[in-house]
């Protein structure tokens, strides 16, 4: 599905089901840095037109996102709070190379997993929860964020052909792949 | 004027004849980095829920605004590039205070006071250029920068009483004051 080479596993839905609350918390989270990894690529591409076009609209959407997750956790009473992150993005930013344009290609490669896994998990939390807002809810985040994971694909395309970019995309996947396995103690959207 | 202690000298609307382009260009980059500053403040103050929901509607804002920028170089077919930026910025930033609460409150009047100087700055070029369209685009944008100031100068009493909050105003707009009337050897916004 959308290049990724793992299904999550199972034990990722017996962590949400432990605690819910949390993962809703640490989504808004994702939300926030989703908008901000944006943020960061158009300043540091600015000058390529296209990616700064579609930034803006991705930080948008984002942002977006955000205030929904906000509008839910209200909804429900659940105070919204900083929360340690998973280790899945840090672990995943080590991947990235450090000259350019390995590094461009990189950064929205991993920009584009991170996409591909977090409409994984919110197909799966669609069809699991039994909380039917939840459950619809996800299912509404699930086609932007496919959508994002495309964008991030083809921009990589603009740094080099489009060869290297897919072996590079393999490669990364892979490596997502192990990092989410691995998960964390405690829930999170990508633990 | 919004808090304001001084107006621009016209050795800046002599600067913006002499390199317009140049100006305009900046005014893209101005628009990009305000967008930063309000996701900056986000990720910094993300638990105070009314500063999250003002910050995603300014960044949501000034990335139009960048955007329209874009536009306007696009029909004049001038590139956009990155150039380097006027010291106003990064002096006004050396102002902030280290520790909370009060690097909070500065941090959003400094937003708050160049917003203000855009907001000024963006009259004078609407007045004064004879280019209808241009004239026209710099009084559209005067509103939406007029209340940019006003939240900022807002939500800084979240963190402090409001009677200390616009006594360190008083202070960050004298301190503004003199800033903007070093200026740059170069046209910029905020030159
Ligand atoms: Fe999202
Ligand atoms: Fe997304
Ligand atoms: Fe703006
Ligand atoms: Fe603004």
């Amino acid at each position: 599905m959308l290049s990724l080479q793992s299904s999550s596993s199972p034990r990722w839905l017996a962590q949400v089901d432990q605690d819910l609350e949390l993962v809703l918390i640490d989504h808004a989270h994702c939300e926030k840095k989703a908008a901000g990894t944006a943020m960061n690529l158009l300043f540091s591409y600015v000058d390529n037109e296209q990616l700064a076009r579609d930034m803006t609209e991705i930080v948008r959407e984002e942002l977006e996102h955000f205030n929904l997750v906000l509008d839910l956790l209200k909804r429900r009473a659940i105070k919204f709070r900083k929360v340690p992150p998973s280790s899945y993005g840090q672990r995943l930013a080590a991947l990235i190379q450090k000259i350019e344009p390995q590094k461009a290609v990189d950064r929205l490669l991993v920009a584009g997993l991170i996409e591909a896994r977090s409409c994984e998990r919110f197909s799966l939390l669609r069809d699991h929860l039994p909380d039917q807002e939840l459950a619809e809810f996800y299912g509404s985040l699930f086609e932007s964020e496919a959508r994002h994971h495309s964008t991030y694909v083809r921009l990589a395309c603009h740094f080099q052909p489009e060869q290297q970019v897919r072996s590079r995309l393999a490669e990364l996947a892979a490596a997502e792949a192990e990092i989410i396995e691995l998960g964390d103690p405690f829930a999170r959207v990508h633990s």
